[in-house]
């Protein structure tokens, strides 16, 4: 059987769970005052942040499932999303509308895989 | 390739899947005429019994994705929850809100690792 | 470490992305202007599709996560599930309401494992 790893501040839900060499795991932006521009350049800076906590990167990411609060911040997430994404190394991904509560206007689960050794 | 395992009791979808050393399901209650705190309960009892059968518990929990009809639930939610988890082993956790139909007020994603022989 | 494989044909997401023998995609209808029976069936037949393309097939399928933008597709879905799915080996299945923006009624997220060789 493959290492369960996880990486945990609080007692409700891992920050990152690795099971053998995939990791899963969820990102709301920190300050979820920010408008959905804020949000989302937060959330994709922090899922850079878990890459490298984990020992990856951007070119190893798997499948993103996007939550969003208002199908109207399409455009802008699109417009800050192709600035990131690795160019030929997408991930898989998938968007769609979800009621997210507060002030929550994004909110993506990412699965990747460890880098090579 | 790792084996492929299938619990099927209906036409329509395989009550779990494991996949090597990995299981998929998705649980909703058994008794959709209950309120949001007896949905989510049950929920939560029907992962443990699905964890039993497949020789699994909690701690081996990867990634949980909730979807909740109602965010009004996500107290009880919580509350719920927060007995529920086993400390230091959470897994990761995503809840939205998605349109669920009928009575249905509560369905979980569930990703989970096999025990460790 | 296993290998991470991308069929790529944009730069905004991966067509498919396998991992070790485990393969992430997800599919709207090529053509959105359809119906919604035009949609589902459109989809089902671009996942035998990809099956293809990767090496495997309707068997093999580990998990569908179905996002439909109005419930009141879900007996269309299902008529056209039913006479798709393979008797004795379905997946895990989800189906949910979530806005999907324009006129996309449906998109389906899948996991599948490789044949075996």
């Amino acid at each position: 059987m493959p290492p369960l790893h996880r990486l945990v501040s609080t007692p409700r839900y891992a920050d990152v769970v690795i099971h053998g060499d995939t990791a899963y795991w969820v990102e709301v932006a920190d300050d979820t005052g920010l408008d959905a521009r804020g949000q989302i350049g937060q959330v994709l800076a922090q899922i850079d942040a878990t890459l490298a906590t984990i020992g990856s990167d951007r070119t190893r990411l798997i499948q993103i499932v996007i939550h969003l609060a208002d199908l109207a911040d399409a455009a802008t997430l699109d417009e800050l999303w192709d600035a990131w994404v690795p160019r030929g190394h997408p991930p898989v991904r998938a968007r769609v509308q979800s009621g997210l509560g507060g002030t929550c206007l994004v909110e993506m689960l990412v699965t990747a895989a460890l880098t090579q050794p």
